[in-house]
């Protein structure tokens, strides 16, 4: 079970957090792995992944708000992109979650949900999907 | 080695950090398992694992000092619930750690301990982990 | 493939970071390992591991900057080593990161490399790099 399953993701704003949870179930279940965990991974620098309640609407809006309250726009960066913020954000969240996988299923609480977290967009995107049994 | 071990925690506070190093350490020790790795995973979305200094009384005091100074309590959030500041604090400290094992033991610092950390509480709350030989 | 990697490092200043991904890379290199996954680890409760943008000199300093922003100095904690700051942001950043290894290199992003964060230094710190096959 050597694969890396990569999807991709179009955030339609600046900051926004996506839910990935049915994604990443979908490839739990392709990869047939009944026990185990997976990783779920970007490679970008300025996005995250976090885990997070997966039944209120007010989610996104709350999330969104708490994290600019957490960390300001930043104007005094030395950097002609101007992206520290973003990458602080990031930093912050984190780039990858690991998840176990239990008789075929991810292994979550009742209200999670698996989260891909926009902080530079809008943009393509991709999440990396790495399945290993054990 | 499919198994994921579970174990219940009671939290007495509203927020408060819980040492669980022992009860993962024994975890290990049953698996039998000598060199790989665990993951602590905790189903929840206003709770948080992380790492922190095991040898001083005070550092339950002054994590959730640093903790409500980095994220102060919220009155603005949209639900009725009223976690949105409860979900920022974990996702900010993460819901799992991965620690090495070697020679049958947590590949630990000598300062370091593992900690339940609890954003909303008084509660009972579990803690998954998952033990990886490899 | 028990075996766990570690190497030395030095921080020149209180707090800095630090491009670790040749000396990550050149222990995956060595260990042969096509396809699996790398945790790198640090046994220490004041600094962190992270991912961060590897082509812009002025990172370092940028990060440093939004980091005191997040999390000023602070003047009233309890103990008398008064690295309760450190602590939070070493929690607040993570003291480990998990990357998938494809075809024998690290599935980074190309603007990704791996960072150690010092919180209080000057001092000299260990990496953990525990390289699974899977």
């Amino acid at each position: 079970m050597s694969e890396v399953f990569t999807f991709g993701i179009k955030s339609g704003q600046q900051c926004t957090i996506i839910d990935i949870t049915k994604e990443v179930q979908n490839k739990v279940r392709e990869s047939g792995i009944k026990n185990g965990f997976c990783i779920i991974f970007i490679p970008h620098t300025t996005a995250g992944i976090t885990l997070n309640e997966n039944a209120d609407p007010d989610v996104v809006k709350d999330f969104l708000m708490e994290m600019s309250k957490l960390i300001p726009q930043s104007d005094g960066d030395q950097r002609s992109e101007g992206n520290s913020t973003a990458q602080m954000e990031s930093s912050v969240i984190g780039f990858s979650q690991t998840v176990i996988i239990n008789e075929g299923r991810l292994l979550l609480g009742t209200w999670q949900g698996i989260y891909f977290v926009e902080f530079d967009g809008p943009r393509i995107r991709k999440v990396h999907v790495k399945i290993i049994e054990g």
